[in-house]
């Protein structure tokens, strides 16, 4: 996530850090110079005027612009809600810390450590890497054994929990008012994370992708021959003009669709993951907090 | 569904599976026919000359796309739910396996397995296939008979497990609290169900689909003689252009629109199915979960 | 709702059922005679030629387009909304029926013969249409007197239930906690019921109607004179093609922004009722089930 | 609330009650005397001739349209959930004497009618008027003092009923679940009485309103101008149309953003809460019901 | 927030709070006096003629708007979405003060004060604000210190609570099914602080307003060159007028994205949360409440 304070007006059509043009430079050019030899020829192909006007192109811009907007709502929506479920994740971990303060749970502490080591364990899980570190960290030792070798290990966390919310009753000392109203916290965070899996490991179809790609991309090449007869030698920038909005807002879109990735403008999982493992340690009165993570060069991940 | 990593800009313009090209092919080709011949005969028809021009193209245009716009967001909303409804399964399949922990419920596992059989059973109760290998694969042999000739087979095994749950609650192992709970998320299981029935039997009202065919069908076919006085003998390619658009984008609402189906941009319901098999077994501790679904050429079933 | 399988492209244009073609009908001719008669008189109205161009309707006819689109996604949300309520009404059915199961409910059938009878009177009453033979056939005989001259019927049986819920408390044949959850479908019955009734009773902003209805139509009215001097003797074809789609449009948003009616896109509220009747009666094992609704003509009422 | 069949397409155009056309004649006399004036002159300003074409108009129409429709959504997203609020009054209100029904609470009729009584009061609360006839009618001498001089008088009843709640467990007549249960429905009326005061006292933000009614209206009033070159002499009526649109829809939403008030499209009020009072007494049994509020020249109060 | 009865239609033109003019006056001028240049030199740039139409930008401007309508539909969200958690606020607050008396909790002032204690003390941890003086107000004197130096102050009053409630219960005053209820309160509040915490932690995409800002721009820059051969000296009006529009609008959705803050159109934290303290003490039968926060010069804080 890109974290700055928003620059004035002026310096905003500057930044360099958070416009996406690093990615859509090369196709940028190629479209410019494209542009550039269609000026140079006068829309000659090989002795044929190219007999195009702006006409179809804007009969197709509209469209074009109304299914892009389409894309571009779908991808954000995915963020959204991916960001609304890491919000889960962080409200029900609290909830469950707050409940064994309500029902007067003895050794509360490792309770909460394996739900914050269910979170990181979320996060690796999402963005395929080793979690082993922080599973020793936070885990009571004769966790390990349960999550090695498993397709979702931090499942495996939830049903240990489980586990000790039964051996809590079973011991008398909590009722199973309680232990339900406990169990229902840990469904919470297993709905959280099934949401994550659900936006992780299906994409937008794939196939809105390759029209939309197709169109925009057919568009801005055709749009010199187009352009050239009404603004002569000014085809080049408005043709730049026209396509950096456009891939922009596409290569944008393909970006926040996955939101548990690792570009500029993904979540910063890191950042929230820790501050739920803080919070609830805080929570329970602990003051040996983890360190708050802060951006790097704007960038929060 | 189809899944693939995202090629770079410029492959993804040659993309051939999951564009939707062979299904739009035959009228992409006769509509570009009309137009070869149009311009071949200078928009004369049995020696009358066709007098459009683009201006009442502009103006359906815009109507046009915001009509498809509406209903391409009306599908991939179906289609978004169905996926979110499927996850509602995986989330209260496991959260019940999770209850079965958190209440001590012993001889656990063939209470989950007939979870996981109800999830294949709705599969084939929305593909509308055979359930029969896998029911007996999954449930105690007592319960096929209840499943024979109904018209909701699923709903048998849901009742199967709600009488399981009202015996292990006089033979005292669970009290009323627990009973209760264990029952809800039987319900959210029965909600998730009646959601995927409901997409499944209600199609979009019919009359859109038609109204948004005829009028993206006889605006491309009428096309060619708007454009012909203003781009000659580019308006096949550009009529080929708009047509691509408006056809693609209509044929693939139409493909998400009955998400339950096996086009290749449907939901992946065999892979969703298994998962959550092996999931709620792997929450039990067992090791000999269902092999992983793989994709076949991109498309996983 | 019109139920059939989704002809091919070609024969999808020439499709009579499910086309809104009827209703339109008569305002499609008047439109089409008045762009005959302009064409014929050159445009001029008792000697004066009337000075329009395209300009301004290409002004309007976004923003009538973007409006209309507003209101066909307002009348789409009250169907869906409707149909998820009708869903409802389908999972809470069940549902009840199940806990009836789960709380080892003595004598179950007459409660989800009363069940079904509160959503077949629903039906009734959104419809005002005659109950009384249905509450005969499934209510026993001493609740039908608390129907007779009530405002609404339907309250009447889950007022019943709720009474049959206390009375199996009071017998000690349930506790308090299965008490609460049985009275907690009945409250899903009721939150379907009061969401039915408002879709119903409350429909979209009357002046909503009144403005787009007037801006479609003069639209309509005078498009000819301002098509004239650009295509001629097209003119009444293009005047047709636009007046049908905005029409088409306007009349499908008002037919399913009521969705209980019996128009042919509204719901099959016959169908969806006997579905549920047999659904919570299968879930109690019977085989004598009420036959399944079958469309006729394509139409399912 | 305007109650009407729906006229057919003919006598909806000549509908009188029901178009807003009262509230936003005088603007639109202005803009049209403006026009006539501006053709009169044949667009001089001062012996300047002012040298305005459509083209800027079709720049900002397409930008007006949109933002216009945003500002369109966002009140009627505001009128259907006040609707929906209300629909939520009467669920809750039905679901709480439905509980005394099933909780086999005695004398329950007071309760209900005070149930009645915070409905009433919600709307006086809304529309800021005085409640003291309909809570006299329907609360027990001893709550009147309870309710005087308070900044939210409705709450008082809702805190009464919880002291009723809580004395019914003192003398044993309930169990803690059973009250927790009724106290779950007071919590419904609860949130959906904070939910209207929030439509209610948040209106939409200020500067919208400013901004779209700026730019509609100087768009109207410079587009005289613009067309005149144009469409001569059918200017005036051009311009009437456009503005009618424009400012039809901008009235109509400033009129439904704040559904509770008392103009022709906002919320019956009236007629919801005496229907509410009626269907919580029917529920109990009572047959003398107060009467139905009926539309007084197709407006429903 | 702006509070202000909505002037009529004439004086709604020349608002001067409210509209957004301020802070977008800068740019306009730069844009307006470049139009100026622009037609003093006939669209020259050192004796180069700029060929530009207005085509190119008819082409843009539809895109521009829909993209800007998507970044204000998705900043106006976030708005609503904060007041709404700021509303479930409200109704929470006062949910655990009525469960208070309906669970006939003796000694509830202490409890709702605390309440009150932490919605003030979300205000300040949005605004990053010092909460002291309404901490020391409110709070019995032993919490305090559990306050001092804590990353997320407010949730250790929920701590605080959640403890009280395990002593209570610990007491026998209330037993475990009313605890979990008042437990649930205090879950709901975590909820809509957790809400908050993530709208104001996490703001739209950087990337979002690079993009557009720059479109927006460089439109308005480049649009006096298009206009100049079309409409001459009007230019500069024109220009004006469009980058009034988009300007604006941009510069609302960038202050309505962060509700929390405190600029015109935010949300009145502190009219919001002195509302909540003084309404959960009236519920108590309090009669000694804090002021009603008023508007200053139409402002509301």
């Amino acid at each position: 996530m890109i974290v700055r304070p928003r620059p004035n007006w002026l310096r905003m059509l500057f930044v360099w850090r958070g416009s996406i043009i690093l990615r859509i430079l090369p196709q940028l050019m190629v479209v410019t110079a494209i542009s550039i030899i269609v000026v140079i020829f006068h829309g000659e192909l090989l002795h044929w005027k190219v007999t195009l006007t702006t006409v179809p192109f804007s009969l197709v811009g509209v469209a074009l612009a109304i299914f892009l907007g389409f894309r571009n709502s779908a991808s954000y929506d995915r963020y959204w809600e991916a960001r609304k479920l890491w919000g889960k994740l962080l409200v029900d971990s609290r909830g469950f810390t707050r409940q064994l303060i309500s029902s007067n749970v003895p050794d509360a502490l490792p309770l909460a450590r394996a739900v914050a080591a269910f979170v990181h364990g979320t996060r690796h899980h999402l963005r395929r890497t080793d979690a082993t570190a922080e599973m020793q960290r936070l885990l009571p030792p004769e966790v390990l054994p349960m999550l090695a070798d498993r397709r979702v290990p931090p499942m495996q966390i939830l049903a240990w929990l489980a586990a000790r919310v039964a051996a809590l009753r079973a011991q008398g000392r909590i009722d199973s008012v309680q232990a339900v109203e406990l169990d229902r916290s840990l469904g919470g965070l297993n709905e959280a994370f099934g949401g994550c899996e659900r936006i992780a490991f299906t994409p937008l179809p794939f196939t809105y992708s390759v029209i939309l790609h197709r169109t925009v991309y057919l568009y801005c090449l055709m749009l010199p021959f187009g352009l050239l007869d009404a603004i002569g030698f000014m085809t080049p920038l408005m043709v730049a003009f026209v396509a950096y909005t456009f891939f922009a807002i596409e290569a944008l879109s393909d970006e926040i669709e996955d939101p548990f990735g690792v570009e500029p403008n993904d979540l910063p999982l890191l950042a929230l993951s820790s501050g739920i493992e803080a919070s609830v340690l805080e929570l329970l009165g602990e003051r040996d907090l983890p360190p708050v993570v802060e951006p790097v060069d704007h960038l929060l991940s």
